[in-house]
């Protein structure tokens, strides 16, 4: 068979390569996004689940737009927010649907490097080129934003403002207020894509993009990190027109997003519990943090160097020396899987190749001291 | 803002237009392709709902390909199958997936018409052009069919080879053989859509045309005709290269499809109460087919005409005289829903506008004889 050129050019994720090999026994998995197992919402849940089956009608076909119970929940969560919500399959469909609606082949996309590479690969699906755009730790690099944004190919800026992934930065107070005034005069629509918002176990949270330029702003929500990876509902929202061409894209290519999944997800939501859940995720996420940055200061002390995180799910890991690559594979020798930094990069650049990820979200507390002291074998 | 050609290109589908209609309170409604909602399994699936929030794997993120027990039922339940599968949101998604790995703007998809305009659209959002194949009662034109197929453009040849919708056509022993063979000479994959195929409640199964010419043969399976359309769970097969591009897309576009769903739908698959729901989905659904049939030549007579159907879930009525068109606006007046034929055209043409697609699947036995009373005032 022939293949599609853009289709055929799609590599197979690397991370997700790397989460196969992280199943075999003994592996500790510092490898995907993965939410913590045991802190999974499940119980909260148990009660929808039961009686699933006795409501028929959440058998039957439903709305492209959305289950509207969760819709409704969605809008009046957070009144404060401009535009309407679609639901999608998890928030990686919005990231195709808006690539779909908004990107002709040829166009490009501005992306903050290193990038969630699984938004890179939706945009080159739709035939679209990556600007790789430098940051510091308050956000992107405003220069080199605006050098990009004046380039007349240039659409989308595509960022992850809270808990950035793989580098768990979040952008300053100042530079949200000027990447907003940034997007606004040159009219690039805005992607904040901030699964790991709700994430945070310290310091104070910044407002969103989509209320300092919402007419240049869509978000991407997603429930996999506060609730469950697993059912793949997520939602997006953004100015009205689009909502409208996208609600038609997401009828074309699987008709709406499945109910039952968006009813255990609506309850989830609504439950009298669901507050002290996120409560207990964060404190939870914060110990695992914790208890992973103590052993790495004191069993790799000066051989590497990261910033403090606030919230989210990585540890970004500079190495003084060695290649990620390399460490990587001999992680994966001692029973450790981690993702080499280049992982994160377009073009795969050599020079980027001195930094590892670590997700802390998905490893007992109880696991770390071990886990560095593979990791401390492999440098 | 700047919407994509092809995205800004769709149209709103006209029948999940006339379906907000048809939820008016009173309206009996034979526009959509809904299966019962009194003979949803919901019964088959109620012990899997109440244990599901116990089985906390099923809520993280799972495996691209799809959910590997569902995966086994399928090999195990047609070992002649000759292709590995891969689980999508319905085979709507299936549809989205192959055109994207598989046609770039400007090639074709030839596709019998009347048609079902979902598969269009999907194709046509991938920039492919569509050649409308004439059928009678026996199949496509096969004449028709080999002039397309000579055609350097055309890629694909997409068919519902059993109970076709809108038609509710099945296509003879010798018409599969002689598309087999002509898809095999010219090299032009072809899509085997079935979602009705397992409705047959009268005359003699026909073989699957991925036992014919499997190297040219994609197969969409639908568990939303026989198991649940909510929860969105369908599957894909075809020659394991091209399985391996769509699972990269897939990737993509929402990295999978929700495990809970799937295991809902495996459970379903393999509950010993599963072959009695089949037999009574397809006496439920010849009973509902008889008793409108029945009405039709007893109320309409001569002013209209259709074929004989043996499954699925349409009648295709052809008007002696008069527009569909006008017949399906006066009938929404008079509380009835159906879709005019010509909305199942590709380009609308006006000399298609003289029948009108009857659903008989969701609508009770006992309403047959008024919803034929209200149609009966329409024409």
């Amino acid at each position: 068979m022939k293949f599609a050129r853009l289709a055929g050019a799609l590599n197979p994720s690397y991370i997700r390569e790397i989460l196969k090999a992280a199943v075999q026994p003994d592996m500790i998995s510092m490898a995907g996004g993965l939410p913590a197992s045991s802190l999974l919402p499940v119980k909260l849940v148990q009660q929808t689940c039961q009686s699933l089956a006795d409501n028929v009608h959440l058998f039957q076909y439903g709305s492209s737009r959305g289950y509207q119970p969760l819709l409704d929940t969605l809008s009046q969560s957070d009144p404060q927010h401009p535009h309407p919500w679609l639901i999608c399959n998890g928030s990686q469909q919005g990231l195709d649907l808006l690539a779909r609606a908004l990107l002709e082949p040829g166009d490009a996309v501005i992306a903050e490097v290193p990038a969630y590479l699984g938004a890179l690969q939706a945009f080159q699906l739709s035939g679209a080129t990556i600007c790789p755009l430098n940051s510091n730790s308050e956000g992107p690099d405003l220069t080199q934003l605006e050098d990009y944004l004046q380039h007349p190919t240039v659409r989308l800026f595509y960022a992850v403002p809270d808990f950035h992934n793989p580098t768990g930065r979040v952008w300053s107070a100042g530079v949200r207020i000027d990447v907003a005034r940034l997007c606004r005069r040159y009219g690039v629509t805005l992607i904040e894509d901030i699964p790991y918002r709700e994430l945070r176990f310290s310091g104070e949270q910044q407002r969103p993009l989509s209320q300092l330029c919402p007419e240049q702003t869509i978000t991407l929500k997603s429930f996999s990190k506060i609730g469950f990876p697993g059912l793949r509902v997520g939602a997006m929202s953004g100015p009205a027109e689009f909502i409208r061409v996208a609600e038609r894209i997401k009828q074309a290519v699987d008709l709406h997003t499945g109910i039952p999944q968006q009813a255990i997800i609506n309850d989830l939501l609504n439950h009298p519990g669901y507050p002290d859940h996120l409560i207990s995720l964060r404190l939870g996420y914060q110990q695992r943090y914790q208890q992973l940055s103590t052993e790495l200061h004191q069993q790799l002390g000066q051989q590497v160097e990261f910033e403090t995180v606030e919230g989210g799910m990585f540890i970004w890991l500079k190495l003084r020396k060695g290649r990620g690559s390399e460490v990587a594979a001999r992680a994966l020798e001692h029973k450790l899987a981690v993702v080499p930094g280049a992982a994160f990069y377009p073009d795969g650049d050599k020079e980027t190749d001195n930094a590892i990820r670590l997700n802390f979200s998905n490893t007992e507390p109880s696991l770390a001291a071990e886990a560095v002291t593979r990791l401390a074998r492999s440098l």
